[in-house]
């Protein structure tokens, strides 16, 4: 275990370093979360298709988790179950667009993780820095249960559990408890648990729970372990993954349609229907769960005793429980949605719930089609000071208030851009496919070869792996 | 699919042209006995330990199968369900002894597979070659199943079904059907199917069974597949083996001591009992057997309903059914000993079971202890044909026949050789092991780690497996 040690401390070094404008020490928040003895006890795979370039790298590392799909390098770091997607990766030849000017990529992109620690972690999609469009980099950075890191190269960062940096390239951050932040570029910025944050050049939005909520749902300090509804709900259903990561093989134990990808790294029970065109990523779980054509579940989302009628978009880490939503609702990252057995919440078509909301019904609620949502609603009072119809907030020019949610600027550039991007994600994901054009992740993502990699089990080297490299 | 073709043509036209003296074309032998569709199917895996150097190479090649401990590089070769083990090889720093002189071995030694087409085939210890002492070479070869190639490197060769080379280099040789060769080294020969042939400075001890014999147990031609009891035998257990590659971890189903190395990928059934100091390697079967201190059983070895006192050695593809076998018996490769429930067959103590032997009884038989056998034997008047006292064996200097057995040299010479072979074995294996010292493969194959990888699922690569480098 020495190396592992000296590997978990060299990590602990260099972003409490980076992070000493804010007097920050990882060190707590690290060994309490995982203790080292974990990181022997778990694998980490690898997946290789023809579709994707291929080139793993992985060196002095401490590995469980999964890597596929695309080009990855992985030096001196410690992943731990955590999901690196790179099937959003650029490709050499592309051109990247960004403030009116094109890029050219000359080289495949790579993500590289270096020196850093992340815990149940997903990094997804590919750099939105357009200053290093080849290299999605995660540098000297500390990340703890469920966050996400999207599109987001960093360096020196602390993201809390729960959180989710989104487009947006951090220097020095440290983005707290169940954070959502889309702002483009911080640096050396501290951001408050439970804030909400999407800014643009042409707006801002911004909302933060009370202490009251995070203090329910997600809440975590230095000495303690990350508690709350959300993890007590992660948790309870972590021994059904076991079972998955068992096996060698698992053949899908309902029919899935030729158009559509049932990850096998997923949990799949009772009465589940897989509609054409549908995704479900690794680590999804769906229980009792219909998902009409083009729906997509991605990490780590819960679908359970729910109805998605088509083309609806379950971000990484979403939770919709005894619900029925309509055609092309967008769930946003971390988002926790729950109905009642007696009263599912009912979403209409073509709503979009913001990230990190959560919904958690104590009466009957139906949130209208064409609604944003945002914030805490667990009753139709809460839903006033929480929602605006689409129409509505497109004519915002300026300044506008509701509740404790400050929007600044174009709402109809806002709403443009979520549009925008819920249509990039569905033609991305395989939804419009036609049986020969729009092929997506639900087509190309149905025949992974997954290869499996293990670390040292005794003596100095015990919990690191060994170093890797595969190629074509 | 189309690489595959081209690399499987690219192996039979090399070989050929090795063996275009005998006017060989293995072509129809090899695409008889596994489609490339069965070559998709299966997984590679590869352990990892902190005792044994650490370096894989695997390029351009389909590799189902194992390569573990040591070095191992594969290259634009075919291994399907072989067994690549190197826990025996030389390492940087050992002197190695030939022909009275003393050899430095100056770096760790590779298992060099190259161009190669090996089927169900078991490559162990280390190059007996003494003019390459760091290179374990088998090239432009193609190996039929359950063939052992045992410290014997290798090129321009066919070696039939159950087929033996031991401590013998080979060049442009054809190794007939259950054929066994410890011959030191061969150039452009032709051995046939069923000889067993142990040849050095000091002795000559030549056997063949008789055609009848080999019809029934075990034959083969270009247009079929091998058959015969032997490979009806391995085929009615194949689906054992099943459950113990679908998983990913496996327990041990039942107590093994902290002295002894169960391989999780052995099977175990019924009433089975592991001693102190025992090594069951990968694909070991195991059904109510009671396995003594100090008791080994190999790669392809099955166990069923027999009893080993203890030190008895069950070399690779060796099958012991309903017998007992008193201390220190030595079971050669290949060898099939079959007694009956109602009179199980019984060995005595330190007697010699001659790789390749075949004892199916038909009346109730005792091997005494100290004696050697070979051949096949069904009842107490071929065993007189075919087995003498090694203190008989010792005297003999010269020329000695016994049935179709032909002997020549020194008898106390090969009795010697035999039994330093057989403490080596046992030394090597762990058999000794005190706690302290003598460690072996029983305590030092205890805490693998194995990682698996997969072939491409799907296009112009389907079959082929990524090229993957793997270090410390």
């Amino acid at each position: 275990m020495k190396q592992l040690e000296k590997l978990s401390d060299r990590i602990i070094n260099r972003v409490n370093i980076n992070l000493r404008g804010f007097e920050l020490d990882v060190t707590p928040f690290i060994k309490k979360t995982v203790p080292l003895t974990q990181l022997v006890k778990f694998y980490a795979f690898y997946g290789v298709t023809s579709h994707h370039p291929l080139h793993f790298n992985f060196t002095h590392s401490s590995l469980a988790g999964s890597y596929f799909l695309g080009k990855c390098k992985i030096d001196r770091s410690v992943l731990y179950k955590s999901d690196i997607r790179g099937d959003e990766l650029k490709r050499k030849g592309d051109l990247c667009h960004s403030h009116d000017s094109a890029i050219p990529i000359d080289e495949d992109e790579v993500i590289r993780i270096k020196d850093s620690y992340l815990i149940k972690t997903l990094v997804h999609n590919y750099s939105h820095d357009p200053e290093n469009p080849e290299e999605f980099l995660i540098r000297n950075t500390v990340s703890l249960p469920y966050a996400n890191i999207h599109g987001a190269p960093m360096e020196g960062c602390f993201l809390g559990p729960f959180s989710t940096v989104d487009l947006t390239t951090l220097h020095g951050c440290i983005i707290g408890t169940f954070t959502y932040v889309q702002v483009g570029e911080l640096f050396h910025h501290r951001i408050d648990p439970g804030r909400v944050w999407i800014r643009s050049d042409e707006f801002d939005f911004n909302y933060s729970f009370d202490q009251e909520v995070l203090d329910h749902y997600i809440s975590f300090d230095a000495d303690k372990v990350p508690r709350g509804v959300l993890m007590d709900f992660v948790e309870d259903r972590k021994i059904d993954f076991e079972s998955v990561f068992d096996v060698v093989h698992l053949e899908p134990s309902i029919s899935v349609p030729d158009s559509s990808a049932l990850n096998r790294y997923s949990v799949v029970k009772g009465d589940t229907h897989i509609g054409e065109n549908v995704l479900v990523a690794q680590r999804g779980y769906l229980e009792n769960a219909w998902l009409g054509t083009g729906a997509n579940v991605q990490e780590s989302s819960y679908i359970i005793n729910s109805r998605l009628e088509g083309n609806d978009i379950t971000a990484h880490g979403g939770k919709i429980i005894n619900a029925r939503l309509g055609k092309k609702v967008f769930v946003g990252f971390n988002a926790f949605l729950q109905g009642k057995m007696d009263y599912p919440l009912v979403i209409g078509e073509e709503s979009i719930i913001m990230p990190h909301t959560i919904i958690d019904l104590e009466e009957s609620l139906e949130i209208p089609s064409g609604h944003m949502v945002w914030g805490c609603i667990r009753n139709r009072e809460d839903l006033k000071k929480h929602s605006i119809s689409l129409k509505e907030l497109s004519q915002i020019e300026g300044q506008f208030t509701l509740g404790s949610m400050r929007f600044q600027g174009s709402g109809s550039n806002f709403v443009q851009a979520f549009q925008e991007r819920i249509e990039h994600i569905l033609e991305a994901n395989g939804a419009y496919y036609d049986g020969e054009k729009h092929r997506g992740h639900a087509q190309e993502g149905q025949t992974i070869s997954y290869n499996t990699i293990q670390p040292y089990l005794t003596g100095d080297l015990k919990g690191i792996y060994p170093c890797i490299d595969i190629k074509p």
